[in-house]
């Protein structure tokens, strides 16, 4: 039988007090009985409420707060459920003996740090597109179409490959914009470049083996082969891209030849013959990185080594730069006898990309919406990328001289004359102090010793911002040599 | 000057040909100008339409296809943006000469493979929550919120480690249902399990060290553990989950303390206390996997590990069994000391998880929906859970006996001596054949050669699904010895 103690009754007084003293704000949306809830398990968590008290009946406990008999008996029997309270038949309702919760006082302490959060995009920061311009209210209603009475499909076993139906717009897409021929069942979604150089490092080679890169490259793609403990050989970059070397042992090779990250240089028609007729010889794989080459602005993009030989050459896309980083969805072209070693590591721990965003973007493809939202963004960038050359020229002569390229989402700037003393380093310092985002070419080599230049990227914002921030820029570097500006006539 | 020559003219011909032979479809949703645009790009695609073929004038193309100019124009124009065809000025419009799509006949040769898709879910499935239960409606209108007219935060470059309002939904969870308290800066957004642990496997650990790992286990936590290099020495597991080496040189452990995966037994508070003492001691981490131990049906949860010692323990959550599979989103919670090595990798390559599901996650959690679904949940599993109980008695008794257990999605079953001489893969082999999925026990061991068992999966069926499928598990299986039915008295 239980028997109350002077101890559990002076407990029972604190915690009746305690009640007494909650107040409850009738005007909140929350509802009563959801803040009665929380305030009772506030004072189990802060240890007002001991371990075995009783707690008043639900009747008395709702006169006391001046709540319906029925709040209260929610909130009592959430924590029941949840397991702060117990009862105890012809006895009442306690706070639970054994208690899951009573944390010790030091964990109650000022809890740990606050999230970051985001930061604003700055000017000239490269690779983003401007959110701005994205179709918000489509990609809800498709959000809201795709998930409000969803495929029984999409509630399954997942394919661990993705949701076919995106799988097949993307093979649609890929055969209207890059001309390239490919089953449904090749294309692989991944939440990213990042997963996708992971998966490939371990899928298409063994630990040890060699693969040709590009320098300068994409760190997280050496990276992620580092960790696949591959090696990575660099092919160093000119005028017209990668140098294929003479002889390599080399397994496979890493290229952007529609656009090199980060020079915007595009690999010549020769070029691509001359690897793709190595990965023949050698029975070698070309992992093709395509991340941007939708956004080009005069001339006819060069066919897509996946175009040319479907057999060794695997093709990485993503939706990052073409359409939100906020999907985190990218995608693979994989070669049939590639597919099951891609497979494989998907079906074991399951897909990384999420499914949510999956059958809105399929839908958004499929209906044209996708393809007017990039022919959208390519016109709207090439204007910006015009923008920006301008306000270069205006601001900047002789200082900052930005290479020609028809297409990507940022620029390439050498130094001028007028700035020859500085290091890019130090440039993007002084613009960095002046709330300037400027990436120095240099670091994008692996020693960080390359040749000096600036990325500006001008896609994620308008001529307006791109004016200023270039004003800014001008007034944040020094001045260009006595004697160097224009003589008045 | 560009002349015609009797070749182009031939060729000329030939498109005007294919042209006029071209088929609208007035019925079809799909606009006439999408679909001209589709059957000129598959013309100039298979090679029907060559290189420097000029294309009749658009007033002509409407004509001949009973089209109005401006369908023929938006057509042509769309072609033009794509590099598929070129104007010159004063000369008319041609197909592009520099053709970057014309791919050699091999790779249009039959496509590949079609994707495998989906699957249905199969009794008695472990681990897969109910998705005929889930709020689609509730959901699908916080993906529409949280999207038509985003907070301006979600479009900023993003916090490497997650939305957060969703950590701090996820922290104020975990306070409630866990009592553990921590900072939202300490909850890290992951794509899942998969994720957390080879992230955890990098920054906690140092390749080559040993980590304390149950034995039976989580494939994918050990071949992530593998990947970083690091050694897993495996910890047997009693009925009362795993036993701490007497001494060992493991720089960590990662257990699952409320539900032992996959034997459904809880890690007593003795065991956890010397397991926490060891980690003080050692300065050692302990990694708690904490993935479904909001679904205990009875008596109350013991408290987690980080709630008792938040400076060496790293918990691991999911919401793939709580809510959904789809979403692929988990959360790992880091003690402060750890927070620097986390956020580096993710900050490198950005992260894997989709921010699409983020915000509607948040949403759903602080409005109080998320508590309630798992408290819905949870009474139904656990009746789901007896009911399966029942029908093995009532369908099996003495071949399959299943483990008492107050918690978790799935039954752990011995052989009864009626199936005394079957091996549980081959018991797993009949099911399957008769469309039932057990996962036999002894596969769960590293070598396969643990106890005999099946895992039946309850949560993802109803009453009447559970009963079907026990009735045709017992008629796949082998009946009972003669004499060991009850007799009629």
């Amino acid at each position: 039988m239980f028997k109350m103690t002077s101890l559990t009754i002076s407990k029972q007084t604190n915690l009746q007090a305690a009640l007494l003293a909650l107040s409850l704000d009738r005007d909140s949306p929350q509802p009563l009985h959801a803040q009665l809830t929380e305030a009772l398990r506030a004072l189990i968590l802060t240890g007002r409420a001991h371990p075995g008290t009783r707690l008043p009946a639900s009747r008395q406990l709702a006169q006391d707060l001046t709540v319906s008999r029925q709040t209260a008996l929610t909130a009592l029997d959430q924590l029941i459920a949840e397991g702060y309270l117990e009862t105890r038949i012809g006895a009442g309702t306690f706070v639970a003996r054994d208690l899951p919760h009573l944390a010790p006082p030091t964990t109650l302490a000022p809890a740990g740090p606050e999230p970051q959060g985001s930061r604003p995009l700055r000017p000239f920061h490269p690779g983003q597109p401007d959110m701005a311009l994205f179709p918000h209210a489509a990609w809800a209603r498709h959000l809201d179409r795709a998930w409000r009475h969803p495929d029984p499909a999409l509630l399954a076993l997942p394919d661990p490959l993705g949701w076919p139906p995106l799988r097949a717009a993307i093979t649609a897409h890929l055969s209207a914009w890059r001309g390239i021929a490919c089953g449904s069942g090749q294309v692989v979604i991944t939440s990213g470049a990042a997963e996708t150089f992971e998966l490939l490092a371990r899928a298409a080679f063994r630990p040890r083996e060699t693969v040709l890169t590009e320098e300068p490259g994409y760190a997280p793609m050496l990276a992620a082969l580092e960790r696949a403990g591959l090696h990575a050989q660099p092919m160093p970059v000119d005028g017209d891209g990668a140098i294929l070397p003479d002889d390599s042992a080399a397994r496979g090779a890493i290229v952007t030849p529609s656009r090199h990250h980060p020079l915007g240089v595009t690999l010549p028609l020769s070029r691509r013959l001359a690897l793709l007729d190595w990965a023949r010889r050698k029975a070698a794989w070309v992992i093709e990185d395509d991340y941007d080459s939708e956004f080009r602005y005069s001339g006819a993009p060069l066919p897509a080594l996946a175009s040319l030989e479907a057999g060794r050459t695997i093709y990485v896309g993503s939706f990052s730069k073409l359409l939100s980083p906020t999907l985190r969805l990218g995608y693979v072209v994989v070669p049939p006898a590639l597919l099951n070693a891609v497979r494989a590591p998907l079906a074991e721990t399951g897909p990384r990309a999420s499914l949510v965003p999956q059958p809105a973007l399929a839908q958004f493809m499929d209906s044209g919406e996708f393809a007017t939202h990039l022919r959208r963004m390519r016109r709207i960038y090439g204007q910006r990328q015009a923008a920006l050359r301008a306000a270069l020229e205006r601001h900047l002569p002789g200082r900052l001289i930005a290479s020609p390229d028809p297409s990507g989402m940022h620029l390439v700037c050498r130094i001028g004359p007028d700035l020859g003393g500085f290091d890019d380093t130090e440039i993007a310092a002084r613009a960095g102090a002046a709330g300037v985002t400027l990436r120095p070419l240099s670091t994008y080599w692996t020693d960080g010793t390359g040749p000096q230049g600036l990325i500006l990227g001008y896609a994620g914002f308008d001529a307006e911002a791109l004016e200023a921030a270039t004003l800014r820029l001008a007034r944040a570097l020094p001045a260009g040599q006595p004697g160097s500006a224009p003589v008045r006539a």
